[in-house]
């Protein structure tokens, strides 16, 4: 049986990068891929390819991937494709949500073992959530036959801007964070590369690796629920910013004189274009407390209230989308969140608005540079899958530095 | 003496990269390297460094740098570094300005040759411009005893968006030049490579090589002048979006129901940010028509609607930049265009509306996360001189592909 630490002394050996270093590069960034698609991701000759195959299955690490269902939201495998020896190694993904942290457990094969939700209320301590996370890991492991010792890493999604290096400045949903190291608390804990990154950051990274973005360098994710969040990709890596506030799209100002936004400022797209105000005012015309899934439940029965509401939420985000798009013109827009359930109903009226306000609009460009906008894969579980993302991506470059760097 | 001829052959051999090749390369990008600049450039050990290098001095592909005076903009040159020799190779910038092209010659070790401005009137046609282009070229080779043999490619600096490939879909300040290949009408001439991008784009590579950015890898360049202009760099390398349109942060609209833009579009950054405004307005109050400069020197002189006028403008520019940084949270603005000549005057409102509006605010994070706001080095000729950096920063990459390309 296939070790981890064989796996680790592989990918934390130094020196020039032999062809076995880039295909366990290749494998552990995109799960399985076939001879064809390993020559191109490693732009190796095919002989050069197969040779370094071999070796790698005689020694147990890469392994022929089975066709299996889907299995958590991850595509299922395609046949004669080649994968790590899911026995190689494991990887926890966290993310701390606003009333307790949700964990899983997935193999160096890109697959998603098993997971599972800890309630811990609101506002809870640090050390409590990765006390409860430490523990929630341990009965995943052991319920799935496996243990910590084949862990490779943790990565963290957290609900506010996070630094590279994991300092969490200001978090508005987990206030009890801010100040915190959260990469120094969860290592400490784990004794393991962790790696951290805000929510919607973490589902850009899922949708880049196995989603909607699969065959795209660069893209913006737009993320709407009771708020607005966001990432951009450029050439394959989101963007972090100076101080982990890159993607926050929901607090760009679109309106001078616009209503206070929780953030501090005035006329945040987050105030017209989040999900928050169709639901305060539905549940005030209904009598009746509303949540998300009511409104757009009420759209779908022909609830014109709950209609206008969400083509005026979806008009504000083709607006700012709009204002984002003068930046950076992006290639492909990802909707995420749950406005993204109500499909072709938000959908239309953000594609309206973007085309109406955009710079560069689609009818006078051809259709190669024209903005494609469309709904994630991944759009309930996105982060939680990308913090285990973090990790898989990161396999390939965890060389010593990174591996001691916390 | 070394030909042209050998250098290209040098650049344009197939294969693994040498030790020799990579020291052209960093060269051809940075312009001079000290020894110790070229081993960190390459990341070849000092032994591999010194052998190659010597097999290029004595070839005559490499020479030491002299220390000179500052020239044209460029800085000069550090004692005991390294260039290509000057006499390997040149290239052509050009700037499709308003009313005319401006044009430059520089040679490999990154020294600005000469300079012309071409006057050709308002709304030239492209053969008018290439065809004068051409022959002011010549000229200015002649003039300096070089001859166009040498030339290793062209840099087109453009009014407006461009695609990689060198579409101008669309151009309010140079409506002829709409829907042709800017790319393909300069090579049918020159007979040469040719690069070209959008003229903010353009300033932000001349920051990037030469100036203010060039210990940078990621930045926002925001260039204020009648028009409002912008440059986003990420990891060294500057967006350029689905159709070009990446940068075109004027039309960032951040007022609703805003007054109309050139654009099409309503209260575009570009409105209240811009010096047209006050150029405009003072003129009236003054009964004289003003331009940029005499708007600049009132306000020096003392002139409290002129000092106000550029202290709205910042304060909306300030804001705009809020917004765009709650996008990518850049760590380093460059301030470029005729407002950057204002000083203190424009930067000071500036940075307070930005700090004001930013959601990652200075005071709240350490100062290495913080977002530095400063003047570009080039605010008046960064765009002939970024023109010149397509080509420059191109050389190590004009494999074959890139010389057949167009």
């Amino acid at each position: 049986m296939i070790t981890t630490s064989r796996l680790q002394t592989l990918l934390n050996q130094q020196g020039n990068e032999t062809p076995v270093h880039a295909i366990v590069r290749a494998l552990s960034s995109d799960g399985s891929l076939s001879m064809a698609e390993l020559q191109g991701a490693t732009s190796l000759a095919k002989s050069t390819v197969s040779t370094a195959l071999s070796e790698l299955r005689r020694s147990g690490i890469v392994v022929a991937a089975e066709q299996r269902e889907k299995e958590s939201g991850v595509p299922g495998r395609r046949p004669t494709a080649f994968t790590l020896n899911p026995e190689a190694g494991t990887c926890v993904g966290v993310h701390l949500e606003l009333d307790g942290v949700r964990i899983c457990i997935a193999d160096a094969a890109h697959t998603i073992i098993d997971e599972q939700f800890i309630a811990l209320g609101l506002d809870y301590a640090p050390e409590h959530a990765i006390q409860s996370t430490l523990t929630g890991a341990a009965a995943l492991y052991r319920n799935n036959g496996l243990t910590l010792e084949r862990l490779l890493g943790v990565g963290v999604s957290v609900s506010g801007p996070v630094t590279p290096q994991g300092f969490v400045h200001k978090s508005s949903i987990l206030p009890a964070w801010s100040g915190t190291n959260v990469r120094e608390l969860f290592a400490n804990a784990f004794r393991k590369p962790v790696f951290a990154d805000n929510e919607s950051n973490c589902a850009a990274t899922a949708e880049l690796m196995w989603g909607a973005a699969k065959d795209h360098k660069d893209f913006l994710l737009f993320k709407i629920d009771l708020g607005v969040g966001g990432a951009v990709v450029i050439d394959g890596k989101v963007i972090v910013g100076a101080a982990g506030g890159a993607g926050e799209i929901g607090h760009m100002s679109i309106e001078r004189n616009g209503r206070l936004c929780r953030c501090g400022n005035r006329g945040c797209l987050e105030i017209e274009a989040s999900l928050l105000e169709p639901t305060r005012q539905l549940s005030e015309v209904h009598g009746r407390p509303l949540v998300i899934e009511d409104v757009l439940l009420l759209a779908e029965q022909g609830d014109s209230g709950a209609n206008r509401m969400i083509e005026d939420c979806a008009e504000a985000a083709g607006r700012g989308l709009a204002a984002m798009a003068a930046m950076i013109n992006p290639p492909l827009v990802i909707l995420s969140g749950k406005a993204a359930l109500a499909g072709e109903r938000f959908l239309r009226p953000f594609q309206q608005a973007f085309e109406r306000n955009a710079l560069v609009r689609s009818r006078d460009v051809p259709t190669e540079n024209a903005t494609i906008i469309r709904i994630g894969d991944f759009t309930l579980n996105d982060s939680l899958l990308g913090a285990v993302g973090l990790v898989l991506r990161s396999i390939g470059s965890m060389k010593t530095q990174h591996m001691h760097a916390l």
